[in-house]
């Protein structure tokens, strides 16, 4: 046992005893490294956050995404306090979620509405049912190899699902809109909607921006044959425009999926959509009991605001570049050839020669060992608190990362 | 439009502009009644709540069920504020995940592990794939009548839904086990999971409690025919008994599912289940963004200790009788033959001869008019910030809505 994860491992080893698989989904140490990453958080700030066991790190994970200011930002944090004193859980919706709304549509091109949940999944599903319920045809398309949640239709792991909730799920190559106009053949009158990511970001490999005439492709096929494309922006969503990233990308989508960022951790997802929509939106049942606090709405309008008014995007993407550039030199300096790929404020590296991922797993442990938290499967993400100074340090202990790899080979 | 409304009304006109039905899901207005109760809630505390136009209301729906020790409790809040102190959302989960998982088995006789998550649906559709999973069987048996979520399988509204996704649930009426021995001739060796909630809880409708024998005829039909026994604790869970409502009944589940009123209002859903199921639950992947944070761990945690450390729960049963006799007593008195049924902590009033529920909504308008929420087509709850001069109010308010549904008639 790696004794710097002591603590780690102790609760872990308790866990295992109460908890399916000790720690489930996508945080189960399986995804990480076992035994050479931390297991357990105890408390974060800005940058930075430390495990159990006291270590520190530059955290390039963020939540898995959802920090975007930076952990415990005081502006978010005061605006949730000062809602929380009014209470969590109420009868009956609160003003925060009318503005929420108000906001949404005019920041977001294509919202003519918007409506809150607080799972991914919850707004991926029920953006599939409204295609299903306006087009009233039953078959959907995804990308291969795109998570759009864990709900039954779009699940990776088929334990437990039945084929009947899959069947009327195609799938398609990113970058390969012929095979898009190959379904619609197969399946004319059938497509209810295309759903996408606005880039392709996949686990355990690298991120694939969209081909030039890609998205163009995709919206004059819906265009002809009548089918609702949905834009699963729940990843990259606020990070790249705080108008959507369909917006960097050209993309003109019919209703997207947000979660992830928009309340700088705090649970709370959303779909937007145009107004032709609003019917069949009306008709789709959707709700959850916590769905109407305003304290998440509280924390998205915030979040929102410090985007808008500050140049926090637009660092983040500096700041990204900076990474990616960094890291293709140095891991060509140590003799490997290495490739950042996605936009730089959620980018992700990947060893050009690296089938088994070995490579990518010894960098990220010797960088996790270091106190820069690097994820060897998932894409990384930049925060608005990430500094010059964390770039240089991250690049410093790739530096040394990249050295112990050579190294160990 | 009735004035004591009209921020609400005017809110909810800005809404239904950018939100599809301006409130959508169980907080839809159509769902309580229309122009004649608030829609915008402002602050609570304790027993009590404030819409936006400043109206105070004595809570008996306490956020359809999530508040049980009543709004805004300090304890709770102040172990909440100090777990945000450290952060919101991180890579990985906190200890405060492995306490809640130990606290949940030491606390609950079937319990052998413990997982976590958002919403009340997310956790019943997991434990019917587990059940799926672990039987190798495609078909669930569920009550007519009875909410586990909005997921397609057994969302009450079709909306968008495919006749696939339903296609493996069966249906059967509350207190019927023949019903159940139908099914399972006419499906042997094919039926995965019963699902129910240890009470029937309908909504416009009387509750119906258990018949004598009726779980046991379940569970033996179950044990027979190797059905996974499903139980959906999620509105009444630690309202009745800390140790799960199964426990009030004799009930023998084999998986359990709880949300609402674990994180007195923070959103939590938890399932736990017998160890021969640990393996499908380890197949099982379910995952969320939003899951592992600590805040709403440590908000069960400290709400679970005071279930524990005080007598909240005897006195919601307390309070809620007197509420209920007070209540039967008080519709003889006017003529009217009224029923409270359900546990006394989570009663329901309805008129015997009311088929177009109009003397249930009459009364309920009227209650509301004088500052009591009572719900006329969903079940109420009692909070253990309720007390006997809550009741004494209710009481008071209560007869002078007989009187004056007594005087419209």
């Amino acid at each position: 046992m790696n004794e710097r994860y002591r603590k780690s491992v102790d609760l872990f080893v308790r866990a295992a005893r109460v908890i399916p698989e000790g720690i489930y989904g996508h945080k189960n140490p399986g995804f990480l490294l076992p035994g050479e990453s931390p297991y357990y958080a105890a408390r974060a700030s800005g940058s930075r956050y430390w495990d159990v066991d006291g270590n520190e790190y530059l955290d390039f994970l963020c939540g898995y995404g959802p920090v975007i200011l930076g952990h415990n930002h005081p502006q978010v944090e005061e605006a949730v306090r000062r809602q929380m004193d009014k209470g969590i859980a109420f009868n009956h919706p609160g003003e925060p979620m009318v503005e929420l709304a108000e906001r949404l549509v005019g920041l977001i091109s294509v919202a003519d509405w918007a409506l809150f949940a607080k799972n991914g999944s919850d707004v991926t599903t029920w953006a599939i049912r409204v295609a299903r319920e306006h087009t009233g045809r039953k078959k959907v398309v995804m990308v291969r190899g795109t998570y759009h949640g864990a709900h039954a239709w779009c699940s990776a792991y088929p334990a437990g699902v039945l084929p009947e909730e899959r069947a009327n799920v195609l799938k398609m190559d990113w970058n390969h809109p012929e095979q898009l106009e190959r379904l619609v053949e197969e399946h004319r009158g059938e497509i209810a909607a295309v759903i996408m990511t606005p880039y392709h970001h996949p686990t355990y490999a690298a991120q694939v921006m969209p081909a030039e005439g890609y998205w163009d492709s995709i919206r004059r096929i819906c265009d002809r044959e009548g089918i609702v494309l949905i834009l699963d922006d729940i990843r990259a969503g606020f990070r790249l425009d705080v108008h959507g990233s369909h917006e960097v990308f050209g993309i003109e989508p019919d209703l997207v999926c947000y979660a992830k960022s928009i309340g700088n951790g705090h649970p709370i997802a959303v779909a937007v959509g145009r107004e032709e929509f609003r019917e069949a939106a009306e008709a789709v049942f959707i709700s959850g009991t916590f769905w109407f606090s305003s304290v998440e709405m509280v924390a998205a309008l915030t979040t929102l605001r410090i985007l808008e008014e500050t140049d926090a995007i637009a660092e983040m993407a500096r700041l990204g570049r900076r990474l990616k550039e960094g890291l293709e030199e140095l891991g060509a300096a140590h003799g490997f050839r290495v490739t950042v790929s996605g936009p730089p404020a959620l980018p992700y590296l990947t060893f050009d020669d690296d089938p088994d991922l070995y490579h990518m797993q010894a960098f990220c442990r010797e960088a996790i060992a270091r106190g820069v938290f690097f994820h060897p499967h998932h894409n990384w993400f930049i925060c608005a608190a990430h500094t010059d100074a964390d770039i240089d340090r991250a690049l410093e202990v790739a530096d040394a990362a990249f050295a112990a790899v050579r190294e160990g080979e």
